[in-house]
């Protein structure tokens, strides 16, 4: 049985499973779910209809995930909408706040007061510094750095697959550096690295690696004038 | 206590806080959540695993907005779907339709007949005229007016920001006029004006405003020959 | 009354309607809702806050889907995630798996050991064939055909409507053939064709039919070297 604080405010059929830790002055909505060992860290937020601590799963075509060990941990006054799911052996920062639709997978890690938009997704492997933007339906792949200060706009896309499951390949994301934007539907290509300050144009297609604190836009991606 | 119609047909472990009206003859899905002060007209649906009537919340980063003192309003005959998320302070006409997954958020008005398609975000802040229809996984961002008879193809991307958080500035989504029509995946850049009945190729970027009546496409967006 | 083997793991507050058939050894999270007429296959997970076996339904400005009578079918060892909803009418195959957020509607057949990404969404009418990846949030429209072995990449976008709404039109969408590859945030007209063992460029925007066996990328979509 998982012991459940006196200051926790609780909505109507909330399931929480065993080995779950809450800290003090915790809310969360009705019919959320919270699974095995997360741990949630004091004046934590959760939404309603929401499911956390997933376990990773997959089936015979898809890269084979080992459950993982590690619990999913949320920092102290994180704030999470409705209608979101979490997976374990991520870590969620202190003043976090994710937003309603969203979905964040295993072994991520999110540092403090970023803040992740409603319906984005964070694929597995994948880093978020702090104070981070990323906006609604945007789209993180997997074994993604971002930096501090990085600002994603809505709907930007992202790939980790350069032979689009073809081939034996090490999957790897982007690298965002230091307070980098990324306009609104970009897409970025498997392994490019953006430099630091460097803003990416609305629409635009990064097929290579760009410069820091230069402005490029377009399909393919290149250098414009400020 | 809420006072519940004897004509409502209510599923299972549903959750109606109080200070919530409904009409006669409304349904309500398995486990949905109908938050305080939601007003629901007469013939309305709502599927399951909904979150309706949601008070704004943020974290230190994001723009504040003070609780809306007013409360969702969802008019007579309006359907929505399963797995949908809705704020308080929003006002839904009549005989709208809502897909599932859906979210809409608060400040929103949207007027009779107009279809919300599936998994759709509609930011706040933002008018939606009527007969108008968004397509499934549209983004619609806050801070914009979409008048009678527009059209928003799929997964259209819209922003607001034009410093994507960098200065201070008024946030300013599209303006986009009667009987518009936007291709899917078209991105949107901040504050532009689409003129009526014009059409926003698939996969278009448009940086300007966009005179009536006429087709554009391409990154940036051109007027072509129809 | 729907009969439920002893061997089924049923989660907490889970709503299983009249008529639905389960197999042998399956799993349903917590707050799952089975609707009417839902057969289950044995050794079948699927996770918490589901809605699957769903009737269509519509507005009055869209096309009218008259009730469908076949039931949700779901094959033996498929597996589905969290907060996936899936309609009535539809076939899922063997093995398959589904990811958190997705959403399926009426009348598809998806065939056995197909992937469907977290928040992908697969219109009515579809057919998908065997070995597909669909990945994370990509947008399979109506009416639209995959052969087997395609991969489609995230957030790509399709469409099926050549007139936006303003005409009469018998709706199609792309013919993707076996083997065919689409990068990611690429935007496909309706109608199309693209030929087996194609690849398609991140972002770019397919108009028209592209051949077999090439490489195309760009906006409009044209052919490439390797």
């Amino acid at each position: 049985m998982s012991s459940i604080p006196k200051s926790t405010h609780l909505g109507h059929h909330v399931v929480i499973e065993d080995g779950v830790s809450i800290g003090e002055n915790v809310v969360i909505g009705h019919h959320t779910v919270i699974l095995q060992g997360t741990q949630i860290g004091e004046h934590v937020t959760i939404g309603s209809n929401c499911v956390v601590g997933i376990q990773p799963a997959a089936n015979e075509k898809m890269r084979k995930e080992s459950p993982t060990e590690r619990n999913l941990i949320i920092g102290a006054g994180t704030k999470i909408g409705h209608l979101v799911s979490i997976y374990a052996g991520s870590t969620i920062g202190r003043n976090v706040f994710i937003g309603d639709h969203a979905s964040i997978r295993e072994n991520v890690h999110i540092e403090e007061a970023s803040v992740i938009g409603r319906a984005a997704i964070i694929e597995l492997n994948t880093t978020i510094g702090k104070n981070c933007t990323i906006q609604t339906q945007a789209y993180v792949t997997g074994d993604t750095t971002l930096e501090d200060n990085v600002f994603i706009g809505p709907c930007v896309s992202m790939s980790n697959d350069k032979y689009m499951g073809a081939q034996a390949y090490t999957l790897k994301g982007p690298c965002i550096k230091q307070g980098a934007k990324i306009g609104n539907n970009a897409s970025l290509l498997p392994g490019i690295t953006i430099g630091s300050n460097t803003i990416v144009g609305a629409g635009a297609v990064v097929t290579k690696d760009v410069d820091t604190n230069i402005i490029v836009a377009g399909v393919p991606a290149k250098e414009i004038d400020a």
